[in-house]
């Protein structure tokens, strides 16, 4: 019996009970398993400008190539579909693709699939005007008021998968959210896989890190789902970043076979710090970004054609001053903006932005670049948002605080996405023709209709007047969202996980980890 | 010689030193007197959606009517133009008008028009794709995190007027940045009209409290600017609310006469807080906040054809919880998108949002509410953006902190309305192909020549390493904002003003306030 089975024939609804037992924060009739786009994308450039962006990408793949290193199997497969393949060294290859050639490989590849959750109900939608929140994605350090920041552990991992799982604004319960450094590096992909399985009921992402990793992964959902459902479903996802600039290490494109030969879904990210490793100048960072995502994703449809792949887009700006990165700023909001264009040019879902920061706390910082960044990603189209709620500090820290935060401005991006109702009751004439000019509307049936769901409801932000905020201990967002933190995780829930498949999955890790001594690189 | 041909002769440039002083945060490429959109609007509904709201519009004031009140002129003026009047009582009226009539009124009124400054560097256009930012308005409460909130004084609203000058993010120095309550409420805005042109050479706005007020704004500028200038240019401008819902009381149609009698312009404000003077659905807010502003708006015309008249939009929310209003939702910032499509459809400029917020702090909160609000001014092509930096607690306070934050986020939106450059060295080809894959950019001539202009440079963002952050005190947002504001102002020096000019309008305002009693109401 598949986890599928289990879960669907108990009906539960998405989520735990801890939300339920939320003193605010409720927002029963805007919670979906995804959100379906209903505004119009924010389109800045006109097809000659994107033209040029795509005849750039094309000459970068034409004239300078990208490199393979180490993985012969892949430059193989890329010399067969035609591209020009030069040996720089035994493990190097550079290839060059003939204007147009990248993208025909590419036609295979599905506009819009679905990735299975194991509670079918969280099944999400990729592509298309479906819109998928996740958590951040890859943090060494977590942090939160108390304690600062520090090292994260399985404790730390579990707990975001939790708080996740606990909130209605997410709908993914992403990957690495932390790197969990107290267990081994060549173990840790067991505990995180099978914390996702346990500890949520929505999809996830797998490991990446090894090809034996990314195998390891789909072998624990084999169990979940039963392996002819994986066979013929996505039921997993792995994130891959190129090296950017224009360089498919080995370690990487055996991931992406590994990921695409299993028919699962592989994520193609270019991760691109402007002026270190992609032009300063944006339309020149998107170019390139176009270039390595659509080479990586390309590497899927030779493997399996209609494996799923998500074209990949994260751009980052620097301090001039001081050579640091810096994130949430303008000019990626710019670029994301004609990523979502481009992506849809391709018919390729798209990953973008998310709720990024270059702060230290969870402050005035963070959520103005948060917001700057994750309307971008929003307006764009994005398919997948890793990055959703926790990116603090340069994405060197899973924030405790500013998940909360990002989730409770993820629920309010429902409403957005929902866009404006123009239907007669909407339209609202009698709520101003039942009393006319100068009386308040208070009392009007309009009103009494609409109340309970006419607006957003948030969870943290504070509305009520200065004097009583005062009265309370005037305390700021980040504060709150400390307690919230804290209430929401006392009153978590596992979502019921058949103890046969549980069993399973704990004894092909105790197999796994016994079989090979720890590394811890 | 008027104020003009003083300070042109200087050629200063615009603000004053105290920013040039600053260790960061200069980006003199990007300053402008004001912003030419170069990306598009962000249009989310179609031409049948914007019908429907248009047709409600006409419908409210067909059906329903406006009431006016006190001002028996202003009601024979629309009788004249073909309303149909309705006493219903000696001092108060109904006025209703046939579908089109009002929107026939407006096409005399310019689709762009320039407001004067005193120096005509400062000229700013509204209209069109022109993008002014002003400082917030009307704010009773200032508040910084040494002091807390307490009531504004002169001295406040002249350090308002200081840090906006200082910054180059603002066009525009504002009206009643906040309300100077130390003095009578018959005599403040003499105080307040002379502090914009003591410490700034921006445009300003004027009173609008009373008539006779208005009448005092527009006398300061004729000593200012020569009564000739005045009377054939725009060099000043009210900004007037309509008592929502549906009333236009006799104080406010008599001050926006006395601005269209005198060729200045207007802005038509009604202040829409959902379920309370508005329905809660937001396409009735918008219908109702475009039949009150085009009527508002539409007097302006029947007092002088071809006055300069503003469409205006402040829609907001209430926590469904306690009743308070909220600001900086998501549900008006899809209301903002549709008014600047409205607008357009009008041809009239639109003033629209600003940073709003609710929270009382200048915290996550703040900034989180503050850039959903403030986007969508930005991408709904709204022209004049009042309120665009200090709003805090609702607008109950002006907030020091804020205001910095605010007028920096200002600067990104220079960036952002800049749109994304495709040029041949824009997309940087030549960046990528100088060393090839795997190796950096840092080095290259493409960041060479762009690294000083690529990316704006934010005053108070820390985008240090947290190593380095942390040895520095592990300061907040908030706290870095609360220390630039101080040696701001301690470094603002004040734009020169002809003496005799000065002098003037002192004896201007000695013989006003010595012919009256101070009053307090």
């Amino acid at each position: 019996m598949t986890a599928n089975a289990t879960t669907s024939r108990r009906g539960r609804r998405r989520g735990s009970g801890a939300r339920r037992s939320a003193s605010s924060g409720d927002n029963p009739h805007l919670e979906v398993p995804f959100i379906r786009r209903a505004i119009p994308t924010y389109d800045i450039l006109g097809e000659p400008a994107l033209e040029r962006i795509e005849a750039t990408a094309d000459r970068i793949l034409a004239e300078i190539g990208m490199e393979f290193r180490e993985d012969p199997e892949t430059v193989d497969l890329f010399r067969a579909a035609g591209g020009t393949v030069r040996e720089q060294s035994p493990d190097v290859w550079n290839i060059r693709f003939e204007p147009g050639l990248i993208r025909d490989l590419l036609k295979t590849a599905p506009a819009t699939f679905t990735q299975h959750a194991r509670n079918p109900a969280n099944n999400v939608e990729i592509g298309g005007d479906a819109v998928v929140f996740a958590p951040a994605y890859g943090s060494p350090f977590v942090m939160d008021l108390d304690q600062g920041r520090r090292y994260g552990t399985i404790e730390d991992f579990r707990n975001f998968i939790k708080l996740g799982q606990s909130s209605p604004w997410l709908h993914h319960s992403g990957g690495t959210i932390c790197e969990p450094t107290d267990i081994p590096v060549n173990k840790r992909h067991l505990d995180m896989v099978y914390s996702h399985i346990r500890y949520s009921d929505r999809g996830f992402l797998g490991s990446i890190t090894a090809p034996e990793r990314a195998a390891d992964s789909i072998a624990m959902c084999r169990i979940l789902f039963g392996a002819d459902f994986v066979d013929e479903n996505c039921v997993i996802m792995g994130n891959f970043n190129t090296t950017s600039p224009l360089v498919l290490d080995g370690n990487t494109t055996r991931g992406i076979r590994t990921y695409a030969a299993a028919g699962q879904g592989s994520i193609h990210l270019p991760f691109l710090l402007g002026g270190a490793v992609s032009p300063l100048t944006m339309a020149g960072a998107v170019a390139q970004c176009l270039a390595e995502s659509m080479t990586s994703c390309a590497l899927t449809q030779l493997v399996r054609p209609g494996a799923p792949a998500v074209l990949g887009s994260f751009l980052s700006t620097m301090s001039l001053r001081s050579g640091s990165p810096t994130f949430g700023t303008a000019e990626p909001a710019l670029g994301s903006l004609v990523m979502g264009q481009l992506a849809r040019r391709l018919s390729l879902p798209l990953r973008c932005a998310g709720n990024f920061s270059t702060s230290k706390l969870p402050d005035a910082q963070a959520m103005q670049q948060a917001m700057m960044s994750m309307l971008s990603a929003v307006q764009c189209g994005a398919n997948y948002l890793l990055h959703s709620a926790g990116f603090l500090d340069g994405l060197l820290s899973m924030s405790y605080e500013k998940f909360m935060l990002d989730t409770d401005a993820c629920g309010a991006l429902h409403v957005y996405l929902n866009g404006l109702d123009t239907s007669d009751d909407a339209l609202g004439f009698d709520a101003l023709a039942e009393l006319g000019p100068g009386q308040h509307l208070f009392g009007t049936a309009h009103t009494l209709r609409h109340y309970k769901t006419a607006y957003y409801d948030s969870a943290l932000d504070d509305n009520q007047p200065w004097e009583t905020w005062s009265e309370q201990g005037g305390i700021d967002a980040a504060t709150r969202a400390n307690a919230r933190w804290k209430a929401v995780l006392a009153a978590y829930e596992p979502p019921p996980l058949d103890p046969a498949i549980d069993a399973a999955l704990l004894d092909f890790m105790t197999e796994k980890k016994t079989s090979m001594p720890d590394a811890w690189y």
